[in-house]
């Protein structure tokens, strides 16, 4: 029974308590924790044990045996099943193997557990969301628009909602027109449909480093060949960026110049100047993914690209992922003139449209000015939590030996341990001690390795802040102090409680 | 004036009126029909004309001269403006022209003009959508998830949704396991990632020709060479398939065993039995598009591949456009084992995940059984237009000299005009006539001309079918006497009444 101990029910939860037992099960078993034959515990017992019915637990065997992770034998109780797999999968997977991406991916792919304090999500926690605003907007635009809300829609998007976009942009100093812009399904699909544009096999595209990983993917499954510019503090390392362009010749240059992720750094104005003068120069095509310009706390300058580019090089890539909700999957590409034909290709292999339903709604967030008041009030969340994330690093961070330096807005913070240790391993140390963290190997294009790590005040709570950061002060003195006498042949490291 | 005197406006239309006629004059002006510093009419005197209010007029000249199309002289007027195209965008352009599949595209893309009888789109009309059940249900998921319908979801698709597609496929003997089943945004992106997976460029892949336009331009993206193989009236041409997959090794065979588009035709048993033995036989990936096998109208035996695949070598892609709402952009993949990885990493980069809140509605949908009723609503509405389209061929084209069969379900029919004749001219001279038909060769993979055409009854209204069929059994008469009389250098053609 030990290892059923460890199960937490959340009663709470929207989720079925079955639901919940069921994958926590199925875990153990993905995890090797629970092997072949091994017998699951009698209902009664596992019922008491957790403190539900037992109609949970048998909804919850139920499913598992359903999906083939168990078996019943009549009179003898449930037990884990042998998986068989011995069939054409196999050979396909010989075929089309598991590449890179998903090493990279399965990384990023954080479990989180009970009471973890996550540093590692760039992501609003739910309760930020203006659930009741988008309720009745939706249900005004049902009672309105009925079945035409429902129709395929524009490939190149919501007309009505273009024209809201415009207006946004000129608020930004981005003067664009309908026809240049696209909706897309989120930042994510914005720079997929662009690779598909303006990318082919064997092409070069030049990023940061680090970078957004979600991007590195993309590329890559493009058959692009992806040469990474080092990014400083005041931005991308300009004299390496232009010999790269002369070598290299890339198809595209993918930037986020403000609030980087992962490292949070921002051009400086003379950066970005330079960055538009290479692209007239080389003619370059310039990605610039604005993903978190609105959350500029103690920064007067964050113009971006776009607003400065008056030669027509920059496509800019908005998500609202990080600033409104992210499951909507929604966003939008400001386009050069005339390339908007290639890139509505593109957007129509992809999906064809994006959801009509959601465009609308967001239409109507823009012109009742509701989208104004949203923001004010995510600014107000996040720079909270911005000013006790900085006072907590300083007061506890200093101690460490790690290095850092504070960004200016946005939502993620950027270390590096010292030379030689790895934050790879920190990040299971922090884990072990329920704290995660996003290890630095993967913003890097070809490095398993770094000694550099994010930490993101996206989804933790302004109690869990000073909470969260002392213990890691703790986890990494002992991880820095752990590899020292690790080198003199001992390993008194214990988890912290 | 006479230029404007086509311009209708539609008072019941929930687009704004300022906003049709913006989109109206644009239209005049991107045709060429109001050229550079062409004066728009006085305000008043158009308002008249429309029997529309000034501020209407006042509205849609603001808009026009906002996006650039038109520019205000004081005192004089409002005129059409050149157009500015000269900096960096042509450079672009030249660097990265457009390609065929945009011409493609831009030939399937229709503009519908009022009375106009659509036998082109193959999509329902948005009355036939179940707005107000679907707005209940997301009323529900709202007050009962919150937030968390609008947080990242897992990219594999929610979970309590495909536990429900697990049994909703079991009703059509396919026998699958949540983890085989990838949500994703419509069955273009199924497509689409399934490309992204599983083909590199310079890889074959066999499509049936005719094909859907959408597969052939997602599968040129990813730089695939495309095999052609006909399609018979009762499936795929299987030696040649077989000689084929001799000589190409493709990575994918995409077919649409049931109902065929653009063709109606369906695989007999024989064939799709034949098609997994050929599966076998040379480890292949089959890639099942099942958009239409709900429709089966007048044919007992509509098995997918899917559902007699025992060896794991079908990727099943199921659409729900042309039976419930096309806008949601929702459908899913059903894998073989082990691959969904790589699916998933696929998926990840193109769009992270599919609207949680769709899939959440979707949910509820199939577990109270709404959705069964919704199908069979459809099916009972499709089946009285597929019954008085084949009366209405039988009675109107038997005399034309057009050949045809008549599927046994679905939503399309398919003619071929008699040798030497050429679809596109036909589908020119329809239009004229206020009749859209599709013609066939957007669907082949490298043919201009083609004297075959798809007329489908998902959008014409009953009463409109027999108008429709009526009509074009003339406009065809006379096309087929209008080119004989060419040849003796006639041209006696003008538009039927």
């Amino acid at each position: 029974m030990e290892k059923y101990i460890g199960i937490q029910l959340d009663k709470n939860s929207p989720q079925h308590l079955y639901m919940q037992l069921f994958q926590k099960i199925r875990q153990l078993i993905m995890d090797g924790k629970l092997k072949e034959k091994d017998k699951l515990p009698p209902i009664r017992q596992l019922a008491n044990m957790l403190g539900v019915n037992t109609s949970t637990i048998v909804n919850a065997y139920g499913l598992l045996e359903k999906e083939g992770f168990v078996y019943k034998k009549i009179g003898s109780g449930t037990f884990v099943s042998e998986r068989h797999d011995n069939d054409l999968s196999d050979i396909l997977l010989q075929k089309y193997p598991l590449d890179e991406d998903i090493r990279l991916m399965d990384r990023g792919q954080i479990q989180i557990k009970e009471n973890m304090i996550s540093f590692a999500s760039a992501t609003p926690t739910t309760d930020l969301f203006p659930v009741e605003d988008f309720k009745i907007l939706l249900n005004e635009v049902l009672d309105r628009d009925k079945g035409d809300a429902f129709g395929y829609q524009e490939s190149q998007g919501y007309f009505p909602l273009r024209e809201a976009l415009v207006n946004y942009l000129a608020q930004s100093n981005i003067q664009t027109k309908t026809e240049n812009i696209q909706i897309i399904s989120g930042a994510q699909q914005g720079i997929d449909v662009i690779s598909k544009a303006f990318v082919d096999y064997n092409d070069t595209i030049i990023v940061e480093s680090p970078t957004y990983t979600g991007a590195i993917g993309t590329f890559k499954s493009r058959g692009a060949k992806i040469v990474s510019v080092p990014i400083l503090k005041d931005g991308i390392d300009i004299e390496l960026l232009e010999e790269s362009i002369k070598l290299y010749k890339p198809k595209l240059v993918y930037l986020m110049p403000n609030f980087q992720n992962p490292t949070g750094y921002s051009y400086s104005r003379e950066k970005k100047m330079k960055i538009i003068e290479l692209a007239k120069k080389y003619n370059l095509l310039i990605v610039e993914d604005d993903y978190l310009s609105d959350l500029s706390f103690y920064r007067d300058d964050h113009a971006t690209l776009k607003s400065i580019d008056e030669i027509g090089s920059v496509i800019y890539i908005k998500s609202f992922s990080k600033i409104f909700m992210p499951g909507l999957r929604l966003g939008f590409l400001v386009l050069p003139k005339k390339i908007h034909h290639k890139i509505l290709a593109a957007k129509h292999t992809s999906d064809i449209s994006t959801s009509g339903l959601n465009q609308r709604v967001f239409d109507l967030y823009l012109k009742k000015g509701i989208w104004k008041n949203h923001i004010q009030y995510m600014e107000k969340i996040y720079k909270e939590r911005f000013d006790i994330m900085k006072k907590c690093i300083e007061k506890y961070f200093t101690q460490t030996g790690i290095d850092y330096s504070f960004p200016q807005g946005g939502l993620n913070f950027w270390f590096s341990l010292p030379e030689g240790y790895d934050a790879n391993k920190l990040y299971v140390e922090a884990a072990k001690n329920n704290i995660l963290i996003l290890p630095g190997s993967i913003f890097f294009t070809c490095q398993n390795e770094s000694r550099c790590f994010r930490l993101s005040i996206a989804s933790v709570y302004p109690k869990d802040i000073e909470i969260g950061i002392r213990k890691l002060s703790q986890v990494i003195e002992k991880f820095i102090k752990k590899d020292t006498d690790k080198r003199k042949g001992a390993d008194p490291y214990t988890p912290l409680l």
